[in-house]
């Protein structure tokens, strides 16, 4: 198909494919004999994966681009790939180095096995930071039972990853359930406390 | 104090505290006779906030002040509160409509009270429509489960509202379990797929 079958079967504008193109985030199209631009359903799928991560998960163009280029390359292990995905998406505070020992201490507790240089570890103790100066240590108190929610919904994006058979299906479902796993686990939360604020009478 | 000794307590550089000031995001200080502009604890913890909005839930300026706006209005309900609070944050798809229905037979299974104006509902009917574009409906087979866990999150959050005795606490605290609790329970999350993903054999 031409671009402009691409565009209309995406719903993405002509100039915008150009400068996902331009960015790295969508290969050229192969040039025919006519000097035009011949597209495939890789195209349309690479595309759609590319709008889900700007319009869904709100990454920046760059970050995006990361996150691509972290599945792309041939023979690389999960673990890797999971790890790569979340330094592109998690931005770790960049001030003052947190105090990481409420972390650690949390991590040890659960018995995880998390590298030392994830960034999630540095971004979670900024948070702990941040929510003991606020005084909402309440939240904190209770770090453990989110964490144990949270590791439930992780075996349930490692069960989605067990149904993929090829290397390219799970690496795409990393990203996918990573990205917009948040998004679907945020949004019914919010919901879900939407329902429960009906209920709620402070004390 | 002053404001310099505002922004030495708070690691805020003074022209961004007149940045947020100008932006409707801090009050200013109180004038004294001596024509310079006194601030107290209450702005401190005000910066905090502000920061905390900006910095870890990534929230926009604009979003930030609508989110602090649907706290400071006397007399207001946890029900409206809870509904402002998301309606700033969750930005629905702008492009053609998605199909509801998805949305609507998951909220009637699982006897949640979800206004029909919530954004969330469009947000995750967007998802929905996206993720089975993309040939990923695995994910999407099991969002009950998914719903189910982000139930049990969503009532560990009314469990800390349930905390609070003030009704300025309460509502503060809708703002720091929602939009921090999304960075806290993502974060966890990562960590634990991480755990997870050491030890994940494909089949």
């Amino acid at each position: 198909m031409r671009i402009g079958d691409l565009s209309k079967l995406t719903g993405v504008p002509v100039p915008t494919i150009k400068y996902y193109q331009r960015e790295g985030l969508l290969p050229y199209g192969e040039r025919t004999e006519r000097n035009q631009a011949r597209y495939t359903d890789e195209h349309v799928h690479r595309l759609r994966l590319v709008r889900a991560l700007v319009d869904i998960a709100r990454l920046p163009i760059a970050t995006a681009g990361e996150v691509l280029n972290a599945i792309a390359t041939p023979g690389r292990d999960l673990f890797k790939v999971v790890g790569d995905v979340h330094y592109a998406v998690t931005a770790a505070p960049d001030d003052a180095a947190p105090d990481q020992q409420p972390v650690a201490e949390l991590v040890n507790r659960l018995g995880w096995t998390v590298k030392e240089d994830n960034p999630s570890r540095r971004a979670l103790a900024n948070i702990f930071e941040v929510l003991a100066e606020l005084g909402h240590t309440d939240l904190l108190d209770r770090v453990d039972d989110y964490a144990e929610y949270a590791a439930r919904l992780a075996a349930l994006d490692v069960g989605v990853l067990d149904g993929r058979t090829s290397t390219d299906e799970i690496l795409e479902s990393v990203v996918v359930v990573t990205l917009f796993g948040d998004a679907l686990v945020s949004l019914l939360r919010r919901m879900a406390q939407e329902d429960l604020s009906t209920k709620f009478k402070p004390a």
